[in-house]
């Protein structure tokens, strides 16, 4: 397979796409609060959504775009109201965001994706949102800058805007794949997480670009955790315009895998770019499971320690509390030897083996607490099943957590 | 059915049960950390333990004694290592104790029933334990004191003592049932919560004892939840000596219900203790569901929103956020009409209507918050699907949580 290389972008690195940032004044003054996302030519869409049974209307009116089967050329995101549980009302607002759209962009209203994040419960200011349309339709470019202003413009509680991209080597071809996402609470993904949109110049077939989004959100996306709460809004677009010039991808070959290796790095840096940024982090905590007795038990397993407040706890406190990493191991929902278990902690400041066979081993607390505080921190779990493996992303739980969740109406 | 009147009492309410406390300084200076419950007559023996993979010694000891079916006289107890992931070693301390309180109340080792609670990884002080058992044994009673100390002296990370004890008429003898509990953190019960005791004078079949027992853990401890974290200790035993003398409750009859429903009310009260007592909790919070499709879905949808990390917040901070409510709902893995629930607050200052058929109610902010501002706190959720209901007792999520959890080792 060709050569796979991350490289500095997001929404605007594959050929042909724009992007645009506005301050509506939705609900937070003073900041930008609305994106638009932009491609040249028609693209095809796939995307994965929240299996939340309380969806937002934006995400109902994406699935009916993305089952469809239609080409879209465009994505209006807006942050501070989330557009969930607000009825028939909330739905119609979202036709009309797709209808001022499409008239300042001359395309069709079934062009138009959507997407919210923000409060549940409030409705849109319609004359606001019309108003930001204008001046997002007026504001289109290609550049680095605008797709970074894009990213900084959808986050709500985020401290940091999240973007990455790749290139490829696709039969001679160079594609590119960029993608940007916000979230930072009630993020328990199942299915893709708050918002997140990736652009591609790559010509691939339809069904194969939702295969291997479906996929690769699988590993990255719906292994993150910050609390548990599966958002109504979770949102994953991928939008291909085929200016890469590339034979169409329509084969399971080493074309289709190598475009799908490309999607994972993207997907799983701002995956873990999510967690590290969860609502009052200052750590980001990956949890590794190897040697699980299949790809299941390694999953259930390794998101058990990753939603394990009391683990996330530990972790805050630079503590080396093995004993909670273990009993989260213990009520994941499937089974195993307990005393087979090796656990092995890691950071930039070295490494170390806290548990052997189910029981403590002799290490420096000391050495543990300083590994622990670092900004990037492992849990290796060996389980001595089998040969599966996987890995889960979150974060620590912090006095900040409950802070930005306590005050009224975050 | 006779009357059922609750009592003030813990372990000793019931005929023939004598308890007593110790400092053996296992871990904690300065305080209690041992307890012993004693039963002068044999008594039957039921249980319910922990569904975690990780079991701690003591209930693989325990739950051997309930498979064995013989009958049992003592409970002995410590507080501050759990006795958890210590391997072979961590099982023959068990049969260590058993022995020492054995010898030092002349009964057989097997008649002994263990339990600890704290750290997980720690061996037991086992000189220490001795001389505590021996201090126990010297210093049992029957007077509601010495059961209050032993509540008092089982606690962890608890801030109250937590007991509850109920009379009841059958067949015109006067049974009483007391039990006492802990638990405050790690409590997230999957089949019984943290350490729970419970002793009574009924005359009752063994089968019908367990049976009894495991369908009330169901609707009390196993319903409600801290952290979400199950912990590797949970044991719920129920000793029964028969000194009422009443009729050997042998069948289903009106007896049998008639005991379930006093052994009801004191699981409850102590499930409902342990979630008000939740680490740094500063409110109870209680989930009602009602008009679910059926038994099942009411239990699933309860517990996600007991346990949603961000409604826990929100209730901290007095907020009526009840999107995340409907959110939580929506991830309970169930499905549901969203446009058909209502979502109703109730507490000490009021109730509040604050969602119809999905979408907001036009509420008072400032009012709502004022009934969040209460000890105990109801959040009703009418799901108008069916009949089925369920209840769920949590608490809210503090900073408090936090600074216990992330403090070195607590």
């Amino acid at each position: 397979m060709g050569e796979i290389v991350q490289i500095d972008g997001g929404v605007t690195a594959a050929r042909g796409f724009l992007a645009s940032n506005a301050a509506a004044g939705i609900k937070y003054p003073d900041r930008d609060d609305m994106a638009l996302i932009y491609s040249e030519k028609p693209c095809i869409l796939a995307g994965t959504f929240t299996r939340n049974v309380v969806k937002a209307a934006p995400v109902l009116w994406d699935r009916q775009l993305v089952e469809d089967g239609k080409s879209v050329r465009a994505v209006v995101i807006n942050a501070g109201i989330a557009n969930a549980c607000t009825g028939e009302e909330g739905y119609h607002y979202c036709r009309e965001t797709a209808e001022a759209a499409a008239s300042s962009l001359s395309i069709e209203p079934e062009e138009v994706c959507l997407a919210s994040t923000g409060v549940i419960g409030m409705q849109l200011p319609m004359d606001r949102v019309a108003e930001g349309v204008r001046i997002l339709a007026d504001g289109l470019s290609e550049t680095r800058e605008a797709a970074n202003l894009a990213a900084r413009a959808i986050m709500t509680t985020d401290t940091r805007p999240k973007e990455a991209a790749v290139e490829l080597d696709v039969q001679g071809k160079k594609i590119r794949i960029g993608g940007m996402a916000k979230g930072s609470g009630m993020i328990h993904p199942d299915m893709c997480t708050m918002l997140s949109f990736v652009t591609t110049d790559a010509l691939i077939a339809r069904e194969l670009l939702q295969e291997a989004l479906s996929d690769v959100v699988e590993d990255t996306f719906n292994m993150i955790s910050v609390d548990g709460d599966t958002s109504t809004n979770d949102t994953c677009l991928i939008m291909a315009n085929g200016q890469a010039g590339n034979e169409t991808i329509r084969d399971r070959d080493e074309a289709y895998f190598q475009f799908k290796s490309g999607l994972y790095l993207v997907l799983r840096g701002l995956a873990r770019m999510m967690a590290g940024d969860g609502e009052g982090a200052t750590a980001l905590m990956e949890v590794c499971v190897k040697n699980a007795a299949n790809d299941e038990d390694a999953r259930l397993l390794a998101k058990s320690v990753i939603t394990s407040s009391l683990t996330k706890a530990a972790i805050f406190g630079h503590d080396a509390n093995w004993g909670r990493i273990l009993c989260a191991l213990g009520y994941a929902g499937t089974d195993f030897d307990p005393l087979a278990v090796d656990i092995c902690i890691q950071s930039a400041s070295g490494s170390l083996m806290l548990v052997r066979n189910g029981v403590a081993e002799d290490y420096s607390e000391e050495e543990a607490s300083s590994i622990l505080a670092n900004e990037e921190v492992t849990i290796l779990c060996d389980m001595h099943q089998g040969a599966a493996e996987a890995t889960a992303w979150g974060c620590d739980l912090t006095y900040e957590y409950v802070k930005i969740n306590a005050d009224y109406r975050s």
